[in-house]
């Protein structure tokens, strides 16, 4: 249903059975896939002020929260989820199932990989390479300006697949975080950090492979943590991870 | 007064002279008590994922500024004021005087004391349990997860009554900040903090009895604040403040 | 172009070509400069709590984006651009050319020079003063209470012109950053900061000259940043800074 105070331009294209709350926008250029759902007082295809940067391409099965701005100019593979209070800038590219949490601040030109699940407030600066199964918590910055301000010297951050970025740490132009890593509580994260190692403090530092951290009660490693967590993937994919580490020696 | 442009579900029960703000939407399982304010562009009763969570009840005086989203499932008591852009899920318990900063972001399953002070952009884990009288400043993480992602081995945080956190600090899952204790800013908590105490650094360690730090004046101890500060409290409370401290030795 | 959903008081003056979103609402007392555009869902001159604090002045060319309010009681220069979601509260005095980030939280007595850039999500406290041309990044908090909560011993930050304060960093009360100085990331700021110095640093201290750091290129130091960083700035003024570092020996 769309509510009747939604303002949709009638050029958009809504799929079958999506839904538009009260006192939205959604403006000319924007696609949004079968059963996608968008509470209230959101803007979808918001311009750029580039000019244009194309169309807003969103799959299936969204579910964009209240008081969100989505502008034009990216793409979102299906089952989008954000929370409330959520900006997006241009030149987004998403795959499936990217949750990003409640006052997100998404700054443009940066890709993500399947499922990413990004907490409240994440600040992710243009230029961010995001894998697959990356999990960031709240108050992380990805910075990409070595020397502030700046042009022409701009590096993103790299990310990848499995790693986790705890609360409120700050990680430096162009920094590769590696595959299943690690990075504690209010770090500051100025090197690479190699996969499946612990990097934490500030300044941070490398401190010993991330397997090594124990679950609570002591049943297992809580790393890499697709050994025990599973909710709120797909079953596919959660069966290749059972089979991984059912393995003999995994 | 009712703006015509708001949209107030009939089932909803709004108390006398209660006013609601320009495009702000109440859903049909809300109680508001008896001179409560809402500001424009605000959701109240927002529909809980998990289904059925039971009505949002907000006592008498209530003031919920601007762009507000509150989850049905939670119970405030009088005299609640919120900030602007503030997002409060479901499962909160609230006793009265609670107030929330503009972007707070409250995740459910918490509760709180009288007269608990959130300034701007608090993020407040699953599990919280904050005591009464309780500070905490901006970008401060009640966090709850001890080996994130993880599933089962959830334990919030509890911070007992007049304990104060300062802005940009973090607290580990399970810690217990003591009565009356004041954790710096940009602290990182991994353990408990005693009653009384000054905590600080990243990594954090206890440091002194805050009642050794003077006001700026010099004029006495800046701890426990109850000795001099009582703005916004209510009368009977900061004449018991009043006594306690008039006692010979105090 | 005001859209008709927008509600504008009648005694509100806006200037020439003034456009204002859908959903958006402009208070009686509030002055809006010729040609300023105005986004969906704002609400501009919101009364204070403290009574009548005069009316919001706003200069010619504003770009004041979505979600955004504004109080009564401040008054703005030409060229003011806000992100999205920014709460700005009554007492406000900026020069032209101020930008603040989305999710920007100004508590309001405050003052800021010309050009001053305040990147996404900052918490700038009461009685704070920032000279022209300061650039600010996300998470950083400006504090005014020595010892929280208190009353009367409250003292706002200085900010310099030309310093640089990197995201995430906390600077306390009364602190003064010098002219042309760098705050790390994450640092926490104790101590005035003197001129032309990084600072940085969980506790902070004064590391080196900021003009020992060398762009990524290694074509020049990167402090002062307008010895090569003009973006977005007035030609008039640029042309002031490319003849002073054209000058033998600078």
């Amino acid at each position: 249903m769309i509510h009747p105070t939604a303002i949709i331009d009638p050029a958009a294209r809504l799929g079958e059975g999506v839904e538009v709350g009260p006192f939205s926008i959604v403006h000319a250029d924007v696609e949004l896939g079968d059963g996608s759902v968008v509470g209230s007082h959101c803007e979808l295809g918001h311009p750029a002020a580039a000019g244009d940067v194309g169309p807003l391409r969103i799959g299936s099965g969204a579910l964009i929260r209240s008081h969100n701005v989505v502008y034009a100019g990216s793409t979102f593979g299906d089952g989008l989820q954000t929370g409330h209070q959520v900006t997006i800038r241009e030149g987004i590219e998403a795959a499936e199932g990217l949750r990003v949490g409640t006052l997100g601040d998404l700054q443009g030109d940066a890709t993500f990989g399947r499922h990413v699940r990004l907490h409240s407030n994440v600040n992710i600066g243009r230029g961010s390479r995001i894998a697959e199964f990356v999990w960031i918590f709240p108050y992380v910055v990805l910075t990409n300006d070595p020397h502030p301000p700046s042009d022409g010297f701009h590096a993103g951050v790299t990310i990848e697949r499995f790693a986790v970025v705890a609360t409120s740490s700050v990680v430096f132009p162009g920094v590769t975080i590696g595959e299943g890593s690690l990075v504690g509580a209010q770090s500051l994260v100025r090197d690479d950090v190699p996969p499946g190692m612990i990097y934490s403090g500030n300044p941070g530092k490398v401190l010993a492979p991330a397997k090594r951290l124990l679950l609570s009660d002591r049943s297992g490693p809580a790393y890499p943590w697709r050994r025990h967590f599973h909710r709120g993937y797909p079953d596919d994919v959660v069966q290749g991870w059972i089979a991984e580490f059912a393995k003999p020696g995994s």
